[in-house]
């Protein structure tokens, strides 16, 4: 593993207020550990809870997140969901199936992208996750500016809320930081190699294999080489690659060519079959 | 919560073959457990694991897996990745820190395009995914064709096995769903109003409101009238919630007008300045 992990300074550039995330009578301490842990992975830290089943503070939310303790030390606990939303202006419900009111219903994705255009004046919003067994009821969703609900196989439909958190955090997360990630392949460390290089590669590899009669019958050889210069265009290669490959080239010309067992075995002239590539 | 949740069929119309997931040297049977659920979520079903610490079956994982058994019961085992990933054309290694190789690094939503674009011509494909504490070594990711890597706050990067496999499944189905959801807001429950109801539930409530001596003084009707038009505008109202707005202003418009405080205290002339909304 490399151990100078250079990171991305855009990774660490969100443009807008990240959200605020409310959960809903929570009944595990344990989940609201890992909403938290959820949570501080994709740079979230506002926890609320409201009407926490086992209390506030739990230690089995505390070991269940892992190191988010800058989350955990700033729950808020609130004994409703008005109370909870109160300062917001723009909450997001997250539910499993529709709602016979006529509200928007958004991707996770879609919803990031509304969460992160109003954070982006710094206004304050959130999003609002219900109970581990049955969710929010419609009056907490009327609560809400509109549904998120996640693409999930609705044979399989079972996550749970730290999951949810999970996904809304990290497609907030995406677009806040439009699509950064802590590395890229670096170019400045890696020079793409230039044409000219890569073809005079192609033509000491053309002629070393020339030399070691690969082309036989001499009419395969433009189809060949075609098939050769192809497989490494797509290699996509670099300054050091095409280095690489040239002193790969060079070090099997030098080789002492061991005799071919056709040419031992048959010295007819006309065509002959290549032994080692089954060309004819 | 709605008795009849209706899905979407094309939340459950998948364009292409679901990639494998291979864990390399999983520690944790209850992260074995817990990555198949993830999966389950997002309709991948192959998981494979290569040299798993404490072998194969393992209850903590089928415990953890929690209804996901359909992927439990058809884990294979292999002693190297190799061999996981014999049979697969593309293989995305996850890491979360740069490697000193020159491969593409993508975030799980460019892998997932990859992958479905690959998959969508029956190909197989792959995600691999290392131990719980180091990952993968830089052997084992030569033998992926890219990178893949989360885009966390470098600052607190934590996400364990299956919150990796759970955010790569969650954009591979919704690629693979073109960003299907299992419930969308449904215009044929809920039409949505024409200009013509609108506006003429503006003019019921605005000559209600003129009944009512709301536009006081006359040169601030204009105004009032915009500022109520938008308001309604921003609900984008369906046919039913303007039938609900009528009723309620017809409602309001039969209820006998209590005696205004202000124009009893103080019948003089002039500007009047109604207590119920504090315009002068």
């Amino acid at each position: 593993m490399s151990k100078n992990a250079k990171i991305l300074e855009e990774a660490r550039q969100v443009s807008a207020k990240p959200p605020a995330v409310i959960l809903c009578e929570p009944q595990l301490g344990e989940n609201i550990g890992t909403a938290a842990r959820a949570m501080a992975n994709f740079g979230l830290v506002d926890l609320r809870i409201v009407n926490p089943r086992d209390g506030w503070p739990s230690e089995k939310a505390r070991a269940a997140a892992s190191r988010a303790d800058h989350v955990i030390d700033n729950v808020r606990v609130f004994d409703s969901v008005e109370a909870a939303i109160a300062d917001l202006t723009f909450v997001y419900a997250t539910t499993a199936r529709s709602r016979e009111v006529s509200k928007p219903v958004r991707g996770p994705d879609e919803a990031a992208e509304k969460v992160v255009s109003i954070g982006a004046n710094g206004a304050a919003t959130g999003y609002l996750f219900g109970r581990e067994r049955w969710g929010l009821n419609n009056d907490e969703v009327a609560l809400a500016d509109e549904i998120v609900t996640l693409p999930v196989d609705p044979d399989f439909a079972s996550l749970n809320i730290a999951q949810a958190v999970l996904v809304c955090a990290y497609e907030w997360r995406k677009t806040a930081t439009s699509n950064a990630l802590p590395f890229r392949l670096s170019t400045e460390e890696h020079p793409s190699a230039t044409k000219e290089d890569v073809i005079r590669m192609f033509e000491h590899l053309e002629g070393a294999l020339d030399t070691a009669n690969f082309f036989r019958p001499p009419e395969r050889r433009p189809h060949m080489v075609l098939t050769l210069r192809n497989i490494f265009q797509k290699a996509e290669l670099t300054d050091q690659e095409v280095r690489a490959l040239r002193g790969v080239i060079a070090a099997l010309e030098k080789r002492t060519p061991r005799p071919r067992k056709d040419e031992v075995e048959d010295g007819s002239a006309g065509m002959v079959v290549d032994s080692d590539t089954g060309e004819a």
